[in-house]
């Protein structure tokens, strides 16, 4: 089976199980949260439901007009029932690497004012531990005014931080917050909480894309066509 | 004496105090600030110092452009020798809140890269505890798309939030960095640190007015003309 049915099976079970009638749902950003929207725009028409999406980035609002889904925003509706997201990696405790995509700050605001985050992905996006699938760092969202003494910080903490380079423009990235994002590969990540706390209390650091224990379950479209579903109990903290 | 004099006393003597030849020195935002900028240039000009600034806003920026001060940025320089910017209340531990002018972000960046903070201010900034002389509450930086759900989490949290309003223009202070400013009144705040901490690690706080453990000396001027000096060992985290 080809990655691309491999994420959508993974989307269409995750809409199917956890979106009902009259729920505020997060649309999340990435290829594999196109399947979730698509599986979505069909339920509303098909059973009527009456649903409202919080998108988590521009790309998902687009997708959210494209599908004709209706749309709201967190100051509307600041607590959301679901959010259905993708993610860059995902290891055993279902913590998550997020910001392959550059918009894991509003995905992470988006995920913390849900009752449930539910991840969709495929099968490459599985690790024991993060850092061994995902090669290309921890996206921290930064003020651009921080960013060499940033990445200097970062790297006296042992990572290797790369300022993320546009392709279709000159220079860096800017996000869509108006911000810089530096990739900084930790290699493997034996504690991923106190790694984030690190990051995000850095002067200038904005968001890291480390998601930890805010997923309650992923749906992993694997090779041979299955769904392998992973549950966590998440700890209130 | 008024207190524009006690910021001006203030000033002078940290500028003379700490500011040496071929300095890298940030500059500060706000109204004391202004008397620093001030003396600093009087001094260039009179000993024909080499030093530069690194400004904290815009506000500062043009404040050096005035006053004929050399610039530099944390791009070129990423390591300050001294930073020098004013305060809206000092605790006994020489811990801040900064953010009335909104400049906090870029303010707590510069001061992070800075080997030496020094703080001058009025008497009525001095507090024994936070909160006790500024009324006006904690200001939070938050990602626009996040206010309403930050808001009520600022209020579970124990604060009373506002959202700041501009003056010169409808609706809310845009900040420097594009994004809002939420003041948050926690009345008399006993363990700041523990406080800073708990608003920074939530998605969408970009960051808080708690400047704790950052701060090596304050210089305030007093009602009776004298500048008060209050030092305290920095404990390296």
């Amino acid at each position: 089976m080809s990655v691309e049915e491999a994420k959508k099976k993974a989307a269409i079970q995750a809409v199917d199980d956890y979106v009902k009638d009259k729920m505020v749902v997060g649309m999340g950003s990435g290829s594999t949260v196109v399947y979730a929207a698509q599986r979505l725009a069909e339920r509303v028409k098909k059973e009527n439901l009456h649903v409202k999406c919080v998108p988590t980035s521009f790309q998902s609002y687009q997708l959210c007009v494209e599908q004709g889904l209706p749309l709201t925003s967190l100051d509307v509706n600041p607590a959301l029932d679901v959010d259905i997201d993708g993610a860059d990696e995902i290891d055993a405790q279902l913590n998550l690497i997020k910001g392959g995509g550059g918009c894991h700050v509003q995905e992470k605001i988006v995920a913390a004012c849900a009752k449930k985050l539910v991840i969709i992905a495929d099968y490459r996006k599985k690790a024991q531990i993060l850092g061994q699938a995902w090669k290309k760092g921890v996206p921290v969202e930064v003020i651009p005014l921080g960013y060499v003494p940033l990445m200097k910080k970062l790297e006296a903490m042992g990572g290797k931080p790369k300022l993320r380079m546009a392709v279709a423009k000159a220079g860096p990235v800017v996000s869509d917050n108006g911000n810089f994002i530096i990739d900084v590969d930790f290699g493997e990540i034996r504690d991923p909480r106190s790694l984030d706390h690190q990051i995000k209390m850095l002067p200038g650091v904005v968001e890291t894309g480390l998601f930890i224990d805010m997923t309650e379950r992923a749906y992993i479209g694997e090779e041979n066509g299955q769904v392998t579903i992973l549950d966590r109990k998440i700890q209130k903290r």
